[in-house]
């Protein structure tokens, strides 16, 4: 749960004389990253430009602003209610963070505020992606000088500010800093289907507050699907009264949920996708449909023929009257309409249909929605709303204005821009397919050889990760976006040559406990559910277990699963999160050992520590699944936690000694690695490649 | 978060003839405890009469209702929205505990609902203590049949049937079992103080869900405070506008969680805390006080001044307008007036009350309390509500229908019964204390050496817990109200002779799970904390540091800390729990141990590996707090666990081989166990007293 702010910590009191450090021409990010004589950069993302201030310092000590009880606030320009909210939030968070004495009495305390809020005025009325969102921060040992032209910048601002707080034996400080920042990309965003699987308004808050923290600013609702629509319509009730297993946000909610994210510098775009993914709402009103239905809540998951009739009056009347109540609850100048995956099948089959397209000189499917489009896009106009849709909108007659998100990839991208459009990607950055975070971190919108004109580079706004829900519940989805979608904000925020993928990780370690503090169970999550599958708090074994696996990929889950929407998912796979920090510093330690196994005996330690863990694992593993059959699936997994430890300890003996393999040896456990290599039970092994690696760097047996 | 249910799993499909085997005599829970051939009574609280069935089953195997994603249930006679959701929410738990097979169709799999649900009627419009709640549970091979008069009874049948469900190697199943259940006491409630700390919606739900669980029936609402004023009044906008730093809950929410509470057979008893601990109220409105003010929000603890001024009339006017609104939102016939801890100053420095006390021939601040109240309870009655308060309220003017709520112990309860006043006993349950839950189960209401009559006993309607929230967060809540609420609600439910305090610990281990898998943080919390304190994930060593220590007693942490309102709630001792399992667990083993040393090998294997684990913990403990200044505080317990290893080490190896202590060598331990025990950075150890056995059993030397 969210850590409650006291607003009384906001202190609006008067500030004494700051003293300002100039700041010194931009280091860039890399060269200020690690420990740097006190100052630690954890900062995610990475800011534009960052100097120290140690050359104006004696000492490192000097070069620290106190973070104390009294640490307060004071804003000398602008105010709103936005902005003290987000100054409040964000001492509130800062003074969690602090190491206070026995007894404390915080109250008593009556130190002048610490930082200076400067802010010119409250920004975009309806937030967009001209908002200027660039802010400076300037921290000194006496204080700290916060400046943004809008309330959005601001709280950008605030954000690093919570990340610059660091601790040590002589307690919780700020080292002095100087940070010109601004965002690379204007569009960032977060989409989360809610529709496949509904997510409760608990978790998309939290969600919210994630996004904020890595300065994302558009949460992308995907609101309905073949398998449920989830957002209440008063005009047509039997939306969601048969098309969402009472499983919906009232309008209420929904206005709630614009509020929270607007109070954290967010944008909220609501996906309707049309006219394909469109069974649920045929469900209560069929006449929308292209065949004669009955309809059906789809189970299933995949691409299905239900599709709108784009021929009749009307289905834009219904069109007009639902986006018009859409547009009074969504303020967001854009709305998105899905577009994608639509088969053609039902229009093919409707000789109504086939008609229809011979008499207005349709050619084929794509050009029979590309008319519905044309009409959907003078009611979006009628509404004040611009279009936003998946590639398969994009043809040329649609003007310029509307926009394209890409789950096709770069080079779909690239050709609306070329013809002018402007564009996000998404294609890399599906969050749903158990990909790992330097995976993400690598896939740029705009890579440095591109060869779109800066005309055109400049309409590839930004991008989207995308958290799909065929395989996660409001239970497991914290685990499924985080903490990977910090990487993917860093991406999208910084700039383009931050890409020192090591240098991520170690940032990213410190942004995951970060974001847990803000109440997301991304970690938590593995550790109660593997209470939960076991029936025991005694879950060590489990835990080592769960280090070295991580979920199939998407589709192999879904190859092997053939799971449908009543599918639980409360089970083992589900426990596990992708990409998980094991896997990277596992590999860290292996790839430095085989370098030179004689220079790093330390790490041999650890590797040979590591490798007893798995070996110690294995009968406790296997002797809590007898009694627990979720568990149980993952039995045949556990069985060769052994035999890779063994594995492990044979290939440091030989390294360690330098001696070459036994014949066969190599063989036998390049064939046991393949063998655990391959998918199974939904989960697969984190560690086979740095096992590989550590294999065949034992020397070959000579040939004598 | 809570997982979410699926409406659709409740499929109202026709039911299959059922074979009702008839109940054996009543059994006594205990005689039923642990396993029996297959069936492991986990039940918590245990129910009024429970029998198995294999005496009639030549098997086990053929003695159990086997559970797959098909099992679906029937209402063959009343139903309604709040028996269907009940259901629905019932069978999603259900479900989440089957193993499924990979791959799994359980939409595909049609076969019959194997749970009847037969409920006379709705139950009490307005729930009150004299709800039927008794419910029946007959469970076998082919089907399970749960009766109740009543919604509320059939809710508490159905949180009995979520806790018999066990897996095994086979599968998911429930044994089968006929169980006739009702209440021992008809009011057993949770308070929880939101106005010392103010505590988030959604913790609250999450708390009424683990209420439902374990089938408690009121949640007491402490909503005012010297510290904060915490509902929204339309009438009075400034109760909360100036008296609660913007944490209070709207009418909306307070309605939401009535209709929650509702939802899961629990009645919503709010509290508004009158003439004294109203600082708060006073804050917006000075004028219902008896001294001139200003006033602000009492930051400190403890008991204060201001008090309401009950000699004008327009103090009376005020609660008249107030209660009416409150009575709207809160339709339970009961509401708490408090009235505790009015210190009387204020009355006895104003003249005018001085004054108006000799005119009306009140001899004592007591009896001007008594005055006050007499005028409550009209304004009370004129809106339909029964009075409660604390035992400072009773006076024998007040009418037979008012209640009381003992802080002060069963003496007072007793008095009141002898005078024909009905109450409850809260002294013994105040959660807050951080005592252990074989303290808090060992108290009763109605003890059996009560010198009562019957009838003075059929007045003593129950108990509540209660959760004061001076020391705790909505963070940390969780922790502190789980899982020893759970052993507070089997003394309030189950029969006076179920007192067998191993067994409660054994299922309260089980419950404690369960009570995870709702949603609650009370175990998660701490794993949450320990990352967020030392800045990594690798908290291993610290989990066996916080494993063998808990929260220091209340009135300890209150003289050592001297916290107010203010003082951060996110330390180490936040993050440990009270009463952890490993308590009472070690405990055991040790107690098993020196009862015969030489038969017990195993054991004393255990126990040589927990301390070693002790003592390979310390210097990584060390090295993480040299970092980590909130870790740091607990530095000197963390320099005394090699100390207590190295004890406990020492202590097996004299009683394996039977020889004597050296000289000198017990008094020298029994020190190191005295300093140990001595309280200190707010945190104990749990360990002393078996440590303090193990030295103790060892044979002293000889006098040769």
């Amino acid at each position: 749960m969210r850590r409650l702010a006291f607003p009384f910590a906001f202190i609006l009191a008067s500030f004494s004389a700051l003293c300002f450090v100039p700041a010194q021409a931009g280091l860039s990010p890399d060269s200020t990253s690690g420990t740097d004589a006190g100052f630690v950069n954890t900062l995610m993302p990475q800011p534009a430009q960052l100097s120290t201030q140690l050359s104006t310092q004696p000492s490192a000590q000097q070069g620290r602003l106190a973070v104390t009880p009294s640490f307060a606030a004071t804003a000398d320009k602008f105010r709103d209610a936005r902005l003290d909210a987000a100054i409040g939030r964000s001492l509130d968070r800062i003074k969690a963070q602090i190491a206070i004495s026995i007894p404390a009495s915080p109250a008593l305390d009556n130190a002048p505020a610490a930082l200076l809020v400067t802010v010119e005025g409250a920004g975009e009325a309806i937030q967009s992606s001209d908002e200027d969102e660039s802010y400076s921060l300037e921290v000194t040992a006496t204080g700290a000088h916060l400046s943004a032209a809008t309330v959005v910048g601001a709280m950008h601002g605030l954000a690093t500010l919570e990340q610059l707080v660091q601790s040590d034996a002589t307690g919780s400080f700020i080292s002095a800093v100087s940070i010109q920042d601004a965002p690379r990309f204007r569009w960032r965003g977060l989409m989360i289907d809610c529709a496949r699987h509904f997510i409760s308004i608990e978790v998309l808050k939290h969600a919210l507050d994630g996004m904020a923290a890595v300065k994302l600013n558009v949460f992308h609702w995907h609101l309905s699907e073949d398998q449920g629509f989830r957002i209440e319509s008063k005009a047509f009730p039997k939306l969601t009264e048969m098309g969402s297993d009472g499983l919906f946000y009232t309008q209420e909610q929904a206005r709630e949920i614009v509020a929270y994210a607007r109070d954290r510098g967010i944008r909220v775009v609501p996906e309707f996708d049309m006219p394909g993914h469109t069974s649920a709402w045929f469900v209560g009103y069929p006449d929308l449909a292209s065949a004669p239905g009955p309809f059906h809540i789809e189970r299933k998951f995949g691409v299905f023929d239900p599709v709108m009739d784009p021929t009749r009056e009307s289905t834009y009347k219904f069109l007009d009257t639902f986006i018009g109540e859409m547009a009074a609850i969504f303020p967001d100048h854009f709305l998105h309409i899905g577009g994608d995956e639509n088969n053609g099948v039902e229009w093919k089959g409707n000789p109504r249909i086939q008609d229809f397209m011979r008499e207005h000189n349709l050619k084929d499917t794509a050009a029979l929605q590309n008319y519905f489009n044309q009409h959907l896009l003078k009611i979006l106009e009628k509404h004040g709303k611009r279009m936003i849709g998946w590639d398969e909108i994009l043809t040329p007659d649609l003007p310029k204005d509307i926009m394209v998100q890409s789950w096709r990839g770069f080079d779909s991208l690239a050709t609306g821009a070329r013809n002018g459009y402007r564009g996000i990607l998404s294609a890399g950055y599906y969050l749903n397919l158990m990909s790992t975070a330097a995976a993400h971190y690598a896939v740029d919108p705009l890579p440095a050889n591109s060869d779109l004109s800066p005309e055109q580079q400049a309409l590839i706004l930004g991008g989207e990760a995308c958290m799909w829900e065929e395989q996660t519940s409001s239970r497991s989805i914290d685990s499924r976006i985080w903490p990977r979608t910090a990487a993917i904000a860093e991406r999208l925020w910084s700039a383009r040559n931050v890409t020192d993928v090591d240098d991520m990780y170690r940032r990213l370690a410190v942004e995951s406990l970060r974001l847990e503090s803000l109440g997301l169970t991304h970690i938590s999550h593995e550790e109660a559910s593997l209470r939960e599958l076991s029936g025991t708090q005694k879950i060590e074994s489990l835990q080592v277990f769960a280090s070295v696996l991580e979920p199939v990929t998407f589709d192999q889950r879904a190859h092997m699963q053939h799971a449908n929407q009543l599918t639980p998912l409360d089970q083992f796979v589900d426990a596990l999160v992708p990409d998980p920090p094991s896997r990277h510093n596992f590999e860290l330690l292996a790839h430095a050992y085989v370098q030179n196994p004689a220079a790093h005996k330390e790490d041999e330690a650890k590797l040979a520590a590591t490798f007893k863990t798995w070996i110690a694992a294995e009968p406790e593993v296997l002797r809590l699944m007898a009694n627990a059959p979720r568990l149980a699936q993952a039995q045949p997994r556990a069985e060769q936690l052994t035999d890779l430890g063994a594995l492990g300890l044979e290939a440091i003996s030989y390294l360690s000694s330098g001696r070459p393999a036994d014949a066969g040896w190599k063989a036998a456990k390049l064939a046991v690695l393949d063998d655990a290599e391959k998918p199974q039970a939904l989960v697969r092994f984190t560690v086979i490649k740095p096992l590989r690696d550590l294999v065949n760097a034992v020397p070959d047996p000579s040939n004598n």
